[in-house]
């Protein structure tokens, strides 16, 4: 097991774990801290497995400063559940509810909550190609909820802050590839969630964080596993939790202490970003970012070559040289980089010196 | 890594996985078979995890002579999520459902089903504290479907054959602990559901295994999550599935195949519970097993001591001993003895032997 290969992880999710939390799983599979078991073996109800999930809903309640009037709750079904979800909890009967459309999960979220009752798109940026964030909201003072995408991970366009909602409309995020890459004020949402695939760990868990006064609004009679109120009540323990998923989720949010909290992971986001963006912004139109400047997710970088067979080319040679999963899309095609919280400078730096290089040889 | 710790592990789910899967995943956990990336990090729609779910498949389809008319899901959300989708899917307008009720989780699924819609016990043995088979059933011939719980985790009756639903009823059931555990026969049965977390893998990830023709049965406008159609269309890919579960479930099944199949498992499996019961049987009434010697589970032995202060002592002593996850469930109480696929017969043999030496000094 000593010196494991590892490549250059761009994939935009399941994506690259940090190291050290992955040294650290795996020391642990088949004797998690002397109990003779792993933790995909200890009981839920165990003393060992309360002390991970309440470890790693502390340091996240740190991390992102989250007030005592929220619940976090770890839930299965990834954020796509939640699409469902969220309308069937928080929209009482007859009420309708806003959707800001910046992207394809905006445009996912707000078709399911159609299926079950109102919605209405208060932007869609779909005629500009979903480059850009709306210049402007037509909000529903009455809508149950604002709901928005704040980094949309194929169109790699990004909310650097929050749209305001009518007085008394509740916002609502789904933050799956941004979460815990920066600092949020979280004390302006009811209600945020996201996968955990792309930041935070291992696909099979999402993340919820509930203002209390939400969870009040759940109707009688939800199926248990589809209710916020009754998941909340039972910390996560309802039923058998995503054990596993959860423990690596915690040692990620330890990691993320470690490294300086959110204020720090975001200046190295940040530096990434930077990097890679210069590259394409230098490249005198080799490279096109699909994104307009303003919009640039610091997460997901999708862009373009001058032709198909170039960007063929150029994923097949990243791939030799151990950049992997630099592909777009199936829905958008051409390049994207995802440069999560646990992609590391010398990877975007080493992204960076192959674009210069393939220009050159192929510009 | 050498030597770790390793007890035997009498948890009821989640629960022992066979040391060989643990140390595959181990060996594997940074670099998945030469990508340089561990399975957790891999993206869903690679030839590498497409390789991991549909060798999964093709192995459970050959453990279980699935017959090619089924399909098989992986899914999030437990057993918990499937009381919902179920009669979600399979239960059309005004229809209801029959349920036989023998104990907590078939209670509990029937519970859910009422929240939806109409649905009835066909019988219930709570009156006998869910200790034995119903001795009849009282069959609606109009019913959706017929579910039934095979083994019941909590109270320890299982059912060795099928029941027989009125003709052109499909039969249901939540195999969620005996799963894999001995051969069934498919055909039997138009949707077969199991939580991983006992006999086939970690928390995280359910199976469901359904017949072609009951996915005719889904309703338009679902959430995408809850429509069987639409999921076992995707080949379990709508949206990124619990990557590793998935992948560890795979490897207990090729662990089974290696092992001889169910047929060899549930003969290992039967020694095994034969062991435990005969101690119980041989104490003179020192241990009083829960369940009806007929309905005798297989996997799950809850039994009682003369007093609940002997009760704790046993489950203290026999942590000192290494055996651990003794405590029966907190709604029922006393000691229960979990003895899925990966416990193995020198671990049976350690709890009896223990057993013996306990009635010795206390009896």
């Amino acid at each position: 097991m000593s010196n494991p290969k590892r490549v250059f992880n761009f994939n935009a999710g399941p994506a690259v774990l940090p190291l050290e939390v992955l040294e650290t799983a795996q020391a642990e599979l088949l004797d998690f801290r002397g109990t003779g078991m792993s933790v995909m073996e200890i009981s839920h109800r165990s003393k060992e497995f309360e002390a991970i999930i309440q470890t790693a809903e502390a340091d996240l309640r740190e991390l992102l400063s989250i007030p005592d009037n929220y619940k976090i709750m770890f839930v299965q079904g990834g954020a796509s559940l939640q699409f469902a979800m969220l309308p069937m909890n928080l929209r009482a009967g007859g009420a309708s509810a806003d959707y800001i459309v910046t992207g394809t999960w905006s445009k996912t979220a707000i078709k399911e909550a159609k299926k079950l009752g109102a919605a209405r798109a208060a932007a869609n940026t779909e005629k500009e190609g979903f480059n850009c964030l709306p210049e402007s909201l037509d909000l529903d003072p009455n809508a149950a909820y604002l709901h928005f995408t704040s980094n949309e991970t194929i169109h790699g366009v990004e909310f650097f802050s929050e749209p305001t909602p009518p007085e008394g409309v509740p916002l609502v995020c789904d933050t799956s590839s941004d979460f815990i890459s920066r600092p949020i004020d979280v004390s302006k949402y009811g209600l945020i969630y996201g996968g955990a695939q792309k930041n935070a760990g291992p696909a099979g868990v999402t993340v919820v964080i509930i203002r209390d006064d939400m969870l009040e609004r759940t109707p009688e009679n939800l199926p248990v596993m589809l209710d916020y109120k009754a998941l909340a009540a039972s910390g996560s323990l309802h039923n058998t939790p995503p054990a596993f998923a959860i423990y690596v989720v915690g040692l990620v949010f330890r990691w993320v202490k470690k490294l300086g909290g959110l204020a720090e992971i975001q200046k190295i986001n940040r530096q990434k970003a930077d990097a890679v963006y210069a590259a394409i912004d230098e490249s005198g139109g080799f490279y096109r970012g699909h994104a307009a400047p303003e919009a640039r997710s610091v997460m997901n970088i999708p862009f373009r070559l001058p032709s198909e067979e170039l960007e063929e080319t150029f994923v097949k040679e990243a791939k030799k040289n151990d950049l992997i999963g630099l592909k777009g899309h199936r829905s958008v095609g051409g390049i994207r980089a995802s440069i999560y919280n646990a992609m590391t400078a010398e990877g975007a730096e080493t992204l960076v010196q192959f674009m210069k290089e393939f220009q050159r040889k192929n510009g």
